[in-house]
Formats: structure tokens, sequence, C-alpha cells
């Protein structure tokens, strides 16, 4: 198994383990859990690949059940322990999410799309999972709200771009894309930056609303 | 008309009935209630069709459309009386979910794809249209925490695939698939048996949250 | 950049910044805005577009992310002062919603669906984005409870039709059809007319959702 392989199961089993948690802090049962998991995990890929007009890539192989499920008995056998370990997810849902981008650049790429679209498709590969997480917990999504996280992916595809154009090998070029949106991520939680946060000007939603219906 | 597509239309009937009247208990107008009807009932298959690659069942012919429009009628007009044939509809219900199973997962073969996924396409089938009913409701997916309702599918697909390798009559493994998933989906609401719940192990969610955002 | 495509262009922004400030409102950050304006701009004809089988139609040129672009500066910079442009964004929206109902009931025809499907594939167009957006900022679909909105593009859609059948020109139908829907949106808000909402029937929740779980 190659080492893009290994980093995309790790990314994987990352994203899979936080839509659990967030299952299970409200108290779903287990196939709940296991759903919100799994979508949380290949969510972004998905409707990246139902755009991209292709057959969904979990369709093709299972692994990405299989982790979903080895997710699901993780938090069920160590649940506490598992808050200990929170840094360790967090770094392994970095590497995910910078994975992922580059991973839906790529292919966007590969299906002959501009490079606005692909960014735009690497940015919905890695961020997508996360808000139907939150659709599915029937929260406000978390990425809309607090941190860099989406913008991180936007760079990371920016990087890569540019490293095409300075005719830097593919392989460097995937490393530069997804370090720089590991980076940026790592740094932003660190820093806890966060993007500017709009005001609310609607003193009358009703009228607004009314507008718009 | 077949006996299949009567069951079929019935699910369909069973699906609808109760996404409108969830509609009807949020005060939704006949427009929303029909919508949110047609998404209880047509919604699984959709996503079923979309990600297998082809067009979605419901726009090649128009049954599935006025089916809807006569459990909007059918609501609208008996209202109150449904509640006393709750048992009633919950029969027509599991029937819908049964036969739902056994096409997805039928139709996922024809298209090729392994059991793995058909069994994966049969659930969905047969359980996404009431998620994507209480996402438009905006209430957190019940089957997500309560019943036996998508597990009921998986085991449905199993028993249909298990009857497919000991080489049993098609027509015989359709009937023990979508059996299976009546009764096991009966037996689960008489004994109100549920799965497990998760335990919510993240006593701070903040952590937990920063961690995946 | 002929009429048609002005069109277009003034209903995706007039869409984007309904969506966009429903995220100030909800204090979004500016990205969470963004991708909120986009999906109401462009969410509507993404679902037609999967659903007839093709490449959706904002991948194919940038303008639709630009136009969104555009639409977030504007909400932050003018802020306050486009509360008092209520009635202008308004009537931009409402001409929006008159042609994308006529792009999707056109896009579908020439995709060579019946007109039934084709009427549904306009509404969605019009009506969907907004459906999204609302998930998307966790609130119950607007549209389903108060106005003629939807229904106003499924008239659009008859109109148009009856058009084609009398033989007018494609141009005057689209003109009426367009039409039509415009003026019957500003009547509905003119005159605050909205569908009759559904009855509470299920004085007992609990038993109903058993049955449907």
């Amino acid at each position: 198994m190659n080492f893009t392989i290994l980093l995309d199961y790790i990314g994987t089993f990352a994203f899979a383990i936080s839509g659990i948690r967030m299952a299970a802090a409200k108290k779903f049962d287990w196939f709940g859990a296991y759903v919100v998991g799994l979508v949380t995990a290949v969510g972004g890929g998905t409707i990246r690949d139902l755009l991209l007009g292709i057959t969904p890539f979990w369709m093709q192989q299972p692994s990405y059940i299989i982790i979903t499920g080895i997710a699901l008995l993780v938090v069920i056998v160590f649940g506490k322990k598992l808050v200990r370990m929170n840094t360790t997810m967090f770094l392994f849902d970095a590497i995910g999410l910078g994975l992922f981008t580059v991973v839906g650049f790529e292919k966007s790429l590969d299906a002959e799309f501009p490079i606005w679209v692909s960014i735009i498709m690497g940015t919905l590969t890695g961020a997508a999972g996360g808000i139907m997480r939150d659709i599915l917990i029937n929260e406000v999504p978390l990425i809309f709200r607090k941190d860099i996280y989406a913008t991180a992916c936007i760079l990371g595809g920016l990087i890569f771009y540019i490293c095409m154009k300075i005719g830097i090998s593919n392989a460097m070029c995937e490393i530069f894309g997804a370090a720089s949106v590991i980076i940026v991520r790592i740094w932003a939680v660190r820093k806890s930056v966060s993007l500017p946060l709009m005001k609310d000007d609607s003193s009358d939603d009703e009228e607004e609303m009314k507008g718009r219906s």
C-alpha cells in the first residue's frame, strides 16, 4: 500500500471519528453514528464525483466502508480515552484535509475541468463532508462560523496550481499543496485565527425575508 | 398492473403520507407538504439513481408525482381520521420499506455493482427518504435515534444475497428479502427494540469540535 | 452580452444577496456567507443538472462564482444601506425567479424530458436554491410556510407549455412564461397571498412517528 493511500485512509479514519463522536454527543444509535461518520468521511468526495459526473470513489472498493466501521468500534470501545487524544485526532484530521484537497483538485483536473473548478472541487472534497455531518446532526455548519478550514483548502489548491505553473514535478506539487493546507489549518487553530464575521445589518429580518422567501 | 408495481405504489403512498403528516405537524402549506411527501417517497431512490449514474426512476413516468398528490388530498380531506389508521399506515410503510430495499438492491446489481454496494443502495432506497424528510422539517433524523429501521434493510439485502447464493429463483429471493425487512421492522416496533445508543464521552465538546471544525 | 444573460446575472446576484444577508443575520464568517450565497444562487440549477445527467451550468464558466463574490463585497461594504433597498432586491429576486424557471424548463425539454418533468425542473431551478439556503442556515425552509413562491414557477411552466401548444414563437413563450412567474410572485407578496396551511391533526405525534420512523 503506497504512502498516499495510507494518508487517505488516515484522513478517512479521522473524519469518520469526528462524525461518530458528534453523533455520540447527540445520543445517536450505532447505525446513526456510523452513517454520520461515513458521510463526514466520504460526503465531500461524493458530491465532487457527482458534480464531475463520475462514479463515487467509495463505491469502487470497500475500504472506506470498512475504515468507518473500525472508527465506530474504536469510539464505542475506547470512548472516553479518545478525548485525551484530541490533539492526535486533530493532526490526523488536518492531514486528511490536506490530502483530500489535493486528491479532489487532481481528480477534477484529470476530468479536464479548468483550474478554478479544480480548486472548488478540492475545497468541496475537504470541507463538504463536515457540512453534511452538521446538517445530519441538525447544527449550523461549524466551518461557516469558526476557524480557517475551507479557506485553507482554497489556498492549497492555489499553491498546487502555482507549483504546476513553475513546472515542479507533480509529486512535489502534491506535497506542497497538501502541506500548505495542513500548516495553515494547524496554525489557524493554534492561534485561533478566524475569518471576519458578517455584521447583522438586517435589523428587520421580516422585510428581508419577505423579499426573498 | 403486476403485483410488485402495486406494492411499490402502496409503499410510495405510505411514505408520502408520513412525510405530509409530519409537514402538517409543522404547519407547512399545501405545497410544502407535497414537497416533503414527495421527497420522503422518492428521495431515497433518487440518491440511489444519482449514485448509480442513471436517470431517477420518478422522472420516467408520472405515477409517483400523482400518488403523492393523492396522498396530499387524503391527508387534507381525512386528516384526523388517519390518526386512527396508524397501524394500517405503519404496515403499508413496512411493506414499502421491504419492497424499496429489494428494488434498490436489484437495480444496483443490474448496474453491475458488487453485493456490498447493492446492500448499501437497497438501504439507501428504503431509508434515505425519511432522513431527507427530517432534514426538510428541520428535525434530527428519527432513524438515527430509535427503532430498527435501516438495519432491517441491511438484513434484507443480506438475505437476498444468501438466497441468490444457494440458487433460489429470483422471485423467491425477492420475496424472502422483502419479507425479512418487513418482519424485522414490525417485530422491532412491536417489541420496541432499538439499537444500542452511543455514549456521550465528549464531556468537552469544545475541544472535540475544535479538533474537527 | 444578450438580454437573457443579463437577466440571468441579475437573478443570480439577487439570489446570492439574499443568501448572504441571511447568513449575515446568523453571524456567519465571510466564507460561510459566500457559500450560502452561492448555494442560494446556483443550488437549484445544480440539482436540476444532476437530475438531468448533465454537467452543472456554473462549472462551465466562472460568471456565477464571480457574481456571488461581488454580492458578498456589496453586502460587506453597503450592509445597512441594503435594508433600504429591499423593494429593489425583491424585484431583482422575482425577475431571477421567473428567468430561472424558464431556463430550467427549456433545458429539461432540450434534454427530451416530457412536459411534466420540465415543469418540475423549472420549479426546482427557481425554488430549490432557497430551500438549500435554509437548510444550511438551519431554518425550516421559508417557502414551505409563506407566500406563493414555487407555485408561481409551476404556473410559469404551464403558461410556457400552453404558449408552445398554441404555436407562439419560442421567444414569446419565454417572455410570457417568465412574466407570469414574476407577476404572480409580486402580486402574492403585495397582497400577502399564501397557500392554505395544513392542519395539524396528529394530536399524537408519538404514534404517528412510530408509524414511520
